[in-house]
């Protein structure tokens, strides 16, 4: 299992990744699920990725290697669409991240392709999801939710956030404090946050995580950083947030319909 | 989906339900799935249910009619077995909570009996988890996890809750505040938070709830209590606690290996 989480706020991105994989409870391993492709100045694009890790590093593998665009991706791009349909493209140089997307999308087509029928042959799901984000310079910054399908939703302020991967214990908190007009240095610490609601319930999510924060404009990567297990920051966060959620109950109201003699100890 | 949640605390116990079923997401009902079984002064007994209706309904009606317990069952009774095999049991009539659990899961096996070969013909899996907790006069109070298969497992302090159904969203929170000595009123409140979240996050468990608190040693039931969409004390909580998150983490430590300047908007 995996767990990604990518915010999107309207001052940059944060991107937190863990790095367990697992094949059953007792073979387990480390893999970097967080990528980053960056051209100083020029571009931020950053990958995460969930499901069969055969087919993700395939598809980074395609990505990396170059991919033609179809006739029909090419339908889609209008005035943006590469000049030399011959030319294969990778993350650093198609012109836009809308072409970012249809990119991956299609790297993991092409997996499905070669490798599809093979798997499901062997009762093994074609199981893939990606979180795409970034910016290229004069363009927006923007952030996709990609499937396995190939294609992809976008996020956006109504929606600020995507997981892939174990999603839903780390989602309270994200649904309840998340925001597009939060800074970014509340945006790390809810991530990991949710991070570590995750990692505390699902022994297949696991330590160390890699994270990746990109302030908007900037076509530089603002932070990347493997925190592994025994980070002190992180480390201290654990406590002091069951900590705060200990005292947060507590100071709550008592019910009006309840007895507070019956039910104090009394 | 349903959610149910059992929190077994030195002090009593607390047992919260939803009461939304679905099949599918445009047939949606709603149906009690929180029973309790009282004779003041000598016990009280609450059960909840998660899974299949018409299993969980059965298994419950035959709890009701009384069911003879198997020379099998009466091998492990000791001397707490019934005196006379031929008198059915019911819930009410058991001496003995753990004889209680052991009666919810005969009933259970006689449900998968009668309908599991059929119920498996139309690709419906028999999918039934119940939580059972109460206390009976002269014996401790104790709550009982029990599965399809009428095999059951009890509580304990090192694991004083139990949750049923969709239990992942309102899990962290559990696992962060819940513990064997809170007072019976923190219980309630932490009971409502995890529902919350689970409300918040998934769209087959829905309001109203049903809570029932019982106070260890009372043999008779504290509270018993339908909230419904709109009681403003439920209401309240809701905002109280999105307030109380939002403002605990901001009040969390900015990482160290974070550049302060970078990510404050300057």
């Amino acid at each position: 299992m995996t767990y990604c989480i990518g915010l999107y706020t309207e001052n940059g991105l944060v991107m937190l990744a863990d790095t367990r994989t697992n094949a059953g409870v007792d073979n387990i391993s480390t893999f970097r699920k967080l990528k980053v492709w960056e051209t100083p100045g020029e571009r931020v694009i950053s990958l995460m990725s969930a499901g069969n890790l055969a087919v993700s590093q395939t598809v980074i593998g395609l990505l990396d290697e170059g991919l033609l665009f179809t006739e029909e991706d090419r339908s889609v791009m209008g005035a943006d669409a590469p000049e030399d349909p011959e030319i294969a493209q990778t993350l650093l140089t198609v012109p836009t991240m809308f072409q970012a997307a249809l990119l991956v999308g299609r790297a993991v087509r092409a997996v499905y392709h070669t490798d599809g029928k093979a798997l499901e042959s062997q009762d093994s799901p074609f199981n893939v999801s990606m979180i795409l984000g970034g910016q290229i310079a004069g363009r927006r910054m923007r952030m996709f939710n990609i499937y396995a399908a190939g294609n992809f939703i976008e996020a956006s302020e109504d929606t600020p956030f995507f997981q892939i991967g174990e999603h839903k214990y780390g989602k309270p908190i994200l649904d309840r404090a998340m925001r597009y007009d939060i800074e970014l240095n509340d945006a790390v610490k809810l991530s990991l946050l949710s991070m570590d609601s995750t990692l505390r319930s699902n022994l297949t999510v696991g330590m160390p995580l890699d994270l990746m924060v990109y302030q908007k404009d900037h076509l530089k990567v603002g932070l990347q950083r493997r925190i592994n297990s025994g980070d002190e920051y992180y480390d201290h966060l654990q406590v002091a947030w069951s900590d705060s959620l200990r005292s947060a109950y507590a100071k709550l109201p008592e019910p009006g319909w309840m007895n507070p003699d019956l039910f104090n100890g009394k």
